[in-house]
């Protein structure tokens, strides 16, 4: 019974996808420039909206490159749940893509969508990615494709509400990714508790497969993010400040990681799991300050600090979380993504407010363009970026209270396998 | 004596590679621009042929994307055949080059190659790693290096005739590369039938590698093969079509193995080699029609029906394929490329014979080249589009018969180790 | 005690990075135009210094592809040490951007910064992998991390004699990268000698997961380290000879693999690990010669010779250079990287020497631009890019001698782990 509900509520919800996309999804004209001229004034949305989405030539990396946070995933879920990770992505991305286009592109009753909104869609499926982190082997498939239709709708309301109403600058997401993903992960979590049964899961064997799927995920993480965090910033004739400041900061929390490690556990060398971990806090730090560092030292100094961020909270931060507020968090979502992406947000804070127009040159009107253009101050910047925090926060814990009294609901509960 | 016979048939055949490039092949003088508007017409190739290869600068990328399908095919062909696999790919790279320089960029005595030769063997290189599949644990080494030689030449004058000659576009090769490639290697695997000695390869242990190899191969099937669908197509100043097709393509087919994995087995969620079996024929399918399609909906309806293929003909075609037909298909590439590759190509026709000038703008010129011109009305295209399949299938198993007749030689047959 | 030595060293050298970067790093001008144009002569590096690093579009890609060279080491070394070498990877790019900068991009002191200072530090760090492969196992992270600091600078200065000084050619390293890494190590390994407690790392275990690794290596080679290869090279409307005649090589190289692995060993087909070397000895030998060559037969005679070279090293030079020189070399870098690259360097004096401005057109001017401004004829260029391989050659060595005698002091000598 429980496989045929997954079966049935999977088909209906394509087959839904596919008459929303009928209805009103068309490819974007932009790219047929007959049509564009005719109809439609192609560049209303970069002039309109407050975050631009250059045209990607090599989409097709950008593209998946929450791929690449699926396979450092793997090291921490198992291998047993890659089937369920890559269901969820496939599901997301489709469902992003309309809720997305439906908030930004949506023009004479249809939505035009394009190579950009694909790339929209990747950072969402990125957050509700990390938000499963937090809940994965507690829940069944039919609560995780639930959870996925309600996070990646919160998620594109709550990123509307900062890049297109509040103007923020979050080119890699520290707020509308890491720390939305991670508080409404562990939001869910918090309402799904159930004292007895929560035991169980929480020896989860390390082993050697742990370690390889931790290599190759490293590996991928400083391959591919950095060109992720920078998705939506780097322009084709500008030094690629946000790749840069991203890879100094991976390096500066790699070594971290190496300090901090003798200290806290017997073994001189820390796991790769570790060395992840401080490599994914590393770049949520990064996500927002990534393209606003005019210095590569404070990316160093960042990075360094973000690395502290895992190993000290996985050891004096997730018991407590656990016993006190009852919130098991499965993968640590909460030391990876959560505290790093508040720490970024508040950087970016600073880092908006220290803005000149001397420090930053042409590069001002990419970063802040309503700075540039006079029509806000850098301390009016500053402080739109520092109110994003509590407005993430909260629909990012109110969103998961109720999607988890939802999930909690008696028709879908049911043991995850 | 069997060892010595492969060593020396590889150098032999290496020397004569070396030769031959030695007496034809040189860089293409279009890279050196003063050589360029001297001797030759450096744009005839563009204009006379039916088919374009754009000036690649990511070049390093896509011309290695056949690589992009071997990991997928270790989990199930087993790590014990990767060396054989990346031998085949080393020889048949070379004589591609080779041999559709011959046929395409011959000049004044000479093959002027460059990144478009490169990524064009690669197309080829993918279709005799789809028709080793099926004979792979049953062939030995010379063998393999023999259907390489001919499965070559054979996919060059298919890929000549259909693009070349009957000007018929097939960016992505559902027909030239999966359809071809599936039915040459169960034509090869059907004269290579040998009643008593086929049954023990039938069980392969699957284990956990497999699934790792698995996992590892979705993924990089996401992230590389929309880009090699799109290889010959995306524009600089375009949206890439093909790419966001592809994807959507490979969303509804992997929710596909979803809805039928609780209905014809006993689990809940489908392993990952059938996911992995449903992201090839999503991009199977979108070969042909994907940069024809003109809208979302259209690449989500194909993905769906093509994600169905695989899961019921490895239930049910498969075993009448073995047991009436007498045709083992070790990896089961007539369910994950041939039927897809049909399927494809009949959308495709389908698509073309509905072309409008209204619907495609200015991209009319970049898909049909010849309705654009006014040379060719929308349904004579379509016309062309189906005909290639027959063609098609008529050389692939023509030409699998004589390769298998030829690898059935009494000095060739040997134990597969 | 051990621990903790590591774990301060590392503190403090991380933090005397951050204060030398906050002191003299900035990020380069040149990508805000409007401050170029008023302080610096933007465009001082590309006239004054014989090395050309174009502004990277897909800088993400390129600028970690040290790490492609990580997963094919990970078949050797064995995924203890993977830890180890990530943290490798993070200081050496800090350090070697430093380092580098110092070197290159001082001006008005201060460093400035930008893609190409991280693409130089990535090849930097791949040459201190290289090293670090003749004495994985047997030195504790606390001298791998000197290892680290003393060659980043050797490494540093050796490439700022070759290309700046002498004006070299050598884009993909084979001098400074594969030379210069090797037989820096292979002096370190020498010194490092000790009689008695050699012996007991001499039987690694191969299994299942070396073989693993070995695939997924040898793939993210031929994915990967074309590009690397070109990485200084690619002008953005020619065409990437570099990144062909380093695929041609590869081809070659690996067919040369199943022309000897029969006469050589009992089985008919090469190991994984075997394939892994052969691609690596292919990638060496194009290191220099790679964008000179302007007929692929050239190409593929190197690779083919290359690839002869490892399977011919492990058998009969490795057991002698043990024995009577008393190297040890963990993981075979002498065959795989020092000869090759040797032979590399070789063929690229041949070539310049036959360099005329007829055959190379255009292009004269990108590879050997002070042969085409007439400053130098072809034969004082090969006469340069002759002497540059003896002057590597004693760099290497007296560098790998004093910092041997530097790790074997007595406060740093302790197990490995």
């Amino acid at each position: 019974a429980s496989r045929l509900r997954l079966c049935g509520l999977c088909f209906l919800l394509q087959i839904l996808t596919i008459i929303l996309f009928a209805a009103f999804v068309r490819y974007s004209p932009e790219s047929s420039p007959s049509l564009c001229s005719q109809q439609l004034n192609c560049s209303w949305r970069n002039q309109d909206l407050g975050f631009r989405h250059p045209r990607f030539r090599d989409v097709h990396l950008q593209a998946l490159l929450g791929f690449g946070l699926l396979v450092p995933f793997l090291s921490r879920y198992g291998l047993g749940s890659a089937a369920i990770s890559i269901f969820i992505v496939a599901f997301a991305i489709q469902w992003a893509v309309l809720v997305q286009g439906l908030l930004y592109f949506f023009l004479n009753g249809k939505v035009y969508v394009g190579a950009q909104s694909m790339v929209s869609a990747d950072f969402c499926t990125a957050a509700i990615l990390i938000s499963t982190g937090a809940v994965v082997g507690r829940v069944n498939p039919v609560q995780m494709l639930l959870l996925t239709l309600l996070g990646v709708t919160l998620f594109s309301l709550n990123e509307y509400i900062l890049l297109g109403l509040m103007r923020v600058s979050d080119s890699g997401g520290s707020l509308a990714v890491h720390t939305f993903g991670a508080y409404f992960g562990l939001m869910v979590s918090r309402v799904l508790h159930q004292p007895h049964t929560d035991k169980r899961e929480e020896q989860r064997d390390g082993g050697q497969q742990q370690e390889v799927f931790a290599v190759v995920g490293t590996i991928s993480l400083w391959i591919f993010w950095p060109s992720f965090t920078s998705a939506t910033t780097v322009r084709h004739n500008a030094e690629p400040w946000a790749v840069l400041n991203t890879y100094f900061s991976l390096a500066a929390s790699t070594l971290a990681t190496f300090v901090l490690s003798p200290l806290l556990s017997e073994e001189s060398t820390p796991q790769m799991v570790q060395i992840q971990d401080a490599t994914l806090a590393g770049v949520a730090m990064m996500g927002m300050a990534g393209e606003m560092l005019v210095t590569p030292f404070g990316a160093l100094i960042a990075g360094l600090l973000a690395g502290l961020i895992p190993p000290l909270g996985f050891r004096f931060l997730t018991p407590t979380l656990c016993s006190r507020l009852k919130t098991q968090d499965m993968c640590g979502v909460h030391n990876i993504h959560g505290l790093p992406g508040i720490l970024g947000a508040l950087l970016g804070t600073l880092v908006a407010a220290l803005a000149t127009a001397d420090a930053y040159g042409g590069r001002l009107e990419l970063v802040f363009p309503l700075v540039a253009q006079g029509s806000r101050t850098a301390t009016d910047q500053a402080l739109c970026q520092l109110c994003a925090l509590p407005v993430t926060l909260l629909l990012a814990t109110l969103g998961g209270g109720i999607t988890g009294a939802l999930l909690k609901m008696k028709g879908l509960r049911s043991s995850p396998d």
